[in-house]
């Protein structure tokens, strides 16, 4: 079911919370605490090379090369957040960027899908994408494009 | 759960049928064919800009825009299916490229996750997100990833 103001079940506030966690981890660049939100063998098809990762192994490695080029703080900002529970699995669609890095340009907008399992009573992350579409005419990334 | 070659359920069978459905319907350019597969609600991050496709209308159009650019006949190819079952809901990821259009170079490698619900007791896709990665340093597609 979509979640909705006025009927959230246990499940869907769990979701809600694990969403929030994930993205408090990632503000706070806190590894441990994001990485434990994963399977083990999640596969993400992350917003640049690769084409997938597979493993949480390889998912925190990718953070952690990205993160000396993420100094000082910075924010995720999230738009249009759709989240449909349907039993044992769930998955969420929404936008991204974040904000605060000091660049020099604005960072694009970022579409996230993630799919949901609940292992042992608790919902993990179990798969990941996240991308820009591209222009094909020219094989540019398209990076200026607002929700 | 995840499928194996050994143990299938019902639902696992019906969805990769769904799979193959889609790829022959997309493959024979039939429209008619192809958006029934979809709920008339779909939210589909597509591979090209816009960031999404609000509705199969949106879909169907962006299909009927593109067809021009596709003549003649042309597969599909796939690697690493991944499909996943939970109850009401299911999930899939695979990698593919349009092959044997006359467009002077081979296509990229495209990453696929779609999101699938059971509606009166029918499979349906009801999100997709197509992608490639892109290089950050220089804001090109990476288009020439092999998976």
């Amino acid at each position: 079911m979509t979640t909705t103001a006025t009927s959230k079940t246990t499940d869907e506030v769990q979701l809600r919370e694990l969403i929030a966690e994930q993205r408090a981890a990632m503000e706070a660049k806190d590894m441990d605490r994001l990485m434990k939100l994963y399977i083990d063998d999640v596969v993400v098809f992350d917003v640049k090379p690769p084409l997938q990762l597979q493993g949480v192994a390889a998912y925190r490695q990718m953070w952690e090369a990205c993160l000396p080029y993420m100094e000082g703080p910075y924010r995720l900002e999230v738009r249009d957040l759709q989240l449909t529970v349907g039993g044992e699995m769930a998955f969420a669609h929404w936008f991204l960027r974040l904000t605060g890095l000091d660049v020099g340009h604005p960072l694009p907008w970022l579409r996230n899908t993630a799919v949901y399992r609940k292992v042992g009573g608790t919902w993990r992350i179990v798969h990941e994408h996240v991308s820009v579409p591209f222009h094909p005419e020219n094989g540019q990334a398209a990076l200026s494009l607002e929700p």
